[in-house]
């Protein structure tokens, strides 16, 4: 048992630029990571004689639509740990009460055991790309100036979709990175109407938070800042909301400049991305092309009272604004079924991470059946709710025990979409295709294992019901603790006596991966000016990119 | 604020001899805590007015059902936390399946937030009687021989319903002590079939959990004991099963003299439990005499493997076996519907407190969603999943988070019964009517508080969403921790931000009970010779009582 040698692979793999998109690449196989190919040959004849059946089945529900293929409408919640969402019995721990989840959960396929990564831009990366955030260099992105995000190379299944002919929308959250190769009308969306970065900013960097001592240091009217001398260090002009179509330039629609953003323009904002994916579903749906819209919400994060009165047992400003979420949810539901789409729209639900527990008391949210939450690779902070609806396809009512990754459904919303060929075959596809888990049921997933990072680190491996934490470097692998999820789902217990004995299998599932690293390297996290393409920057903003780049 | 003035009542209470039973004292109120006074007339009128209807209904539902009572079965699981029972979602969380349980669960009415003691003994004990375990001075009853139980004077629920018309049976663990006036066929059960210990003798001191080292100390072939001087300190001995009916003396029916207890017989006992139920169920259904039947099964306390073959993904021994019970009570829901008494039985499931956590790893069950469990007045040892079905009463599939402490069944059973008349006026009632929660549905409960004892030590008061944890003595009231449950249902942040302000309103409700106590002073523990009212003793019980009493 060599134990060390696993853990020189767990440094950072040095970056090489990935390869161009290969379009329209049939036949080419898609390149999958060791894992699964080690255990797709384990079940090579199954799958292959399964997958011909899904194809007959996915023409048959062609057929029935008149030939269109399904829309995709993909909701994604903010830091919301597994158990929060669609569970009458935790809306009953937590004080709230979110009838249309609950509701829509029952429609559809409960996905049990949804993998996310830790933290809300990696988790949509993996999405986006179908691979695991690492590999497109992809990291957690802050909240202010970074000159980072989302490579242009890298392949997102909007533009997967679009090149197999559908319409293509984001509303909400996007959270890719402030330069403009990042940008959702640049990585494949028809429309985008996004705020250029995230919540910290729009929920926290208010005179209310400062005011309510929850976000200190920021507003100078809270303390004195007498011995500052980089006034940027405490982040101003900042960009806030923008719009834009593909091909087109951004432009900020939230503040005006001079304007000081305040807790009432981030209610509105939440209101208007409600009313816009409600006008989306209204403009796409009468189209002859099938549509794949994202609405990816900025509530339940909030951290102040709005002056709204509070309808919950709970009062907590997260837990509030969850239930609030189920308001707006059951008008999009409602929307689909009004507009007489339902029956050819995959409806997919789900939460990006485990919860913000960082704001535990005040957000009245706090850990819940599993431990930890966003920002750890524990199971509290990357097993999600997840709901699947497609109504006379997946079984209303069921659920699922198969491990799911978030970035299968790249792959899977591909399959169903006959826009496998456009997945690129010159890189790791870590998306693994679940669309027989979606027809036939719980026991036909194709995954069993995941592994969890932190950004670019490596922190745990699952397998079945197994669950192994790395050691720090330097510490022997023997010493890796090994949990059994269903016997342990908090990950407190890791004596021997819990798990298969850590040693070999565990080594040789780290060591497929990295040596599928080695082949096929991560790529570079794209670079840039800030918010270059933004066509009405405000002066403060045209001084916050100005001072950022001026140590260069 | 007087912070140091309540803690003088925290010590335990000088015993007085409680009154006897006064039968049929109509007109003289029931006497309730303090505190449901309190609260009571803060609502007098309207529940006054709402009993008249409530009489109305009960009324009209024994004219639908030729004039007979319902019938009530009670059924009771040992050691299982909320959540872990009846819920989709947590059986994917634990690895196991329990679809009879899932159905039920949806058959009737959640009671989402059901509060027992946090043992089994008091737990049993507040629902047999109507009290806090404390008030009829038992306390947790050790395994081996004790000399005590339940006393002679208290006034079962069985003698309530008994006085009233009802047949009564009693299947499966009973755990009141092991003199004769607290066998379940001198407290109320016309027929009783029980251990006349509990688990830790029936589960774990066998030769098996020994060989696997899951109860060290007791089996002579694990290990020497070449400095013993007492041979007795490692019981033997001890009687197993017994029968009885009401009138009878005991007979063990589940070891013959000599003979080792083994896992093998604690296997059969379970199933032959089982069977009584519904030999019971059989028995009873056909007379004319409404019933009361309580089934209280052994596992799914298990601590070795017996031989059968593991079924779920969890494996652990109290997860595989909490799976039996389902097919065990799929099997008792089925001939209840198979007999036609369906629409005019109650049928209550639920748990006696939170899981033996003590065994986590092993057991395959761990804390899930609250902290703690099984001896400790946490959430997690304390909260319980409930289920009430009566078809065509209580609304199938609803739920309600008003609160119920375990001994309000003692109270909702006699109305429901026509007996409440029977309940004696001569000590406190902690038990409150919530019939109108059953028939009117959630937020029509009466009760918004309930103190939790270890033992006769309170620990923890709640009231409504807040809890607080009683300060150890001496120190003041003011670092007393308060929790928010529904913020932080983990009570792990007992900052002043999370719970209203601990001093006054809790303080209040600490002397509402202490000053009741003081009026309506703790009953006697009942005490005797262990194994009185057994007709076949075992020489080795016979000596085991010999030596238990040889120090006197």
């Amino acid at each position: 048992m060599k134990h060390h040698s696993l853990f020189k692979y767990l440094a950072p793999i040095g970056v090489i630029a990935a390869g161009i998109i290969s379009a329209h690449a049939e036949e080419k196989p898609i390149i999958h990571d060791g894992e699964f190919e080690f255990v797709k040959k384990q079940h090579a004849q199954k799958w292959a004689a399964q997958d011909k059946e899904i194809e007959a089945k996915l023409a048959n529900i062609r057929e029935k639509n008149d030939g269109k293929r399904p829309n995709i409408l993909y909701v994604l919640i903010d830091d919301v740990s597994f158990g929060q969402m669609g569970n009458r019995a935790m809306n009953y721990v937590m004080g709230i009460k979110t009838p249309s989840i609950n509701k829509f959960a029952n429609e559809g396929m409960s996905l049990m055991r949804m993998y996310t990564e830790p933290s809300c831009t990696p988790t949509r990366a993996a999405f986006l790309t179908g691979r695991y955030a690492v590999r497109s260099g992809i990291k957690e992105v802050k909240v202010a100036l970074v000159g980072e995000g989302l490579p242009e190379n890298e392949v997102t299944i909007a533009e997967v979709l679009k090149q197999a002919g559908y319409n293509t929308a984001h509303v909400g959250k996007w959270h890719q990175g402030d330069i403009e190769q990042a940008y959702p009308h640049n990585q494949g969306f028809d429309y985008a109407v996004f705020p250029l970065h995230q919540q910290v900013q729009l929920s926290l960097m208010t005179k209310e938070c400062a005011d309510a001592n929850n976000m200190f240091g920021f507003a100078p009217h809270t303390q004195t800042s007498e011995f500052d001398l980089d006034s940027k260090f405490r982040p101003t002009g900042l960009v806030t909301g923008v719009e834009a179509v593909a091909g087109g330039k951004a432009k900020e629609v939230d503040l005006q400049p001079g304007e000081e953003w305040t807790q009432d323009h981030y209610v509105k904002m939440n209101y208007r991305y409600q009313k816009q994916t409600l006008d989306q579903l209204d403009k796409l749906a009468k189209e002859d092309k099938p549509f794949f819209l994202q609405y990816w919400p900025l509530w339940p994060l909030n951290f102040v009272n709005d002056g709204e009165e509070n309808t919950t047992l709970n009062g907590g400003f997260h837990a509030e604004k969850l239930q609030k979420i189920d308001d707006f949810l059951g008008e999009i539901f409602t929307k689909v079924d009004e507009l007489g789409i339902s029956d050819n729209t995959i409806v997919v639900l789900m939460a990006d991470n485990g919860l913000m527990y960082h704001y535990a008391g005040t957000s009245g949210l706090s850990e819940l059946i599993y431990r930890g939450g966003k920002t750890n690779h524990l199971e509290g902070g990357v097993r999600v709710d997840a709901f699947v609806r497609w109504p006379g396809v997946v079984e209303a009512g069921s659920a699922a025990g198969d491990m799911v990754f978030v970035s299968d459904l790249f792959t899977t919303f591909a399959r169903v979409a006959q826009a496998t060929d456009y997945i690129p075959r010159d890189r790791v596809i870590d998306g693994i295709d679940q669309t027989a888990l979606l027809l036939e049921g719980e026991h036909n997933g194709r995954r069993d294992y995941v592994y969890i990072y932190e950004n670019d680190l490596l922190r745990s491996v699952v397998k079945n019901e197994f669950k192994m934490h790395l050691p720090a470097p330097g510490v022997p692998g023997a010493a890796a603790p090994v949990y059994n999820l269903y016997r342990d789902p908090r990950e407190e217990n890791s004596h021997i006596g819990m798990a298969l004995w850590s040693g070999a299998s565990f080594q040789d599932m780290v060591k497929r991966h990295m040596m599928t690293i080695k082949k096929y390297p991560h790529n570079k996290l794209g670079k840039g000016a800030p918010y270059e393409g933004i066509e009405n920057l405000r002066p403060e903003s045209i001084e916050a990119v100005k001072t950022f780049t001026s140590w260069q």
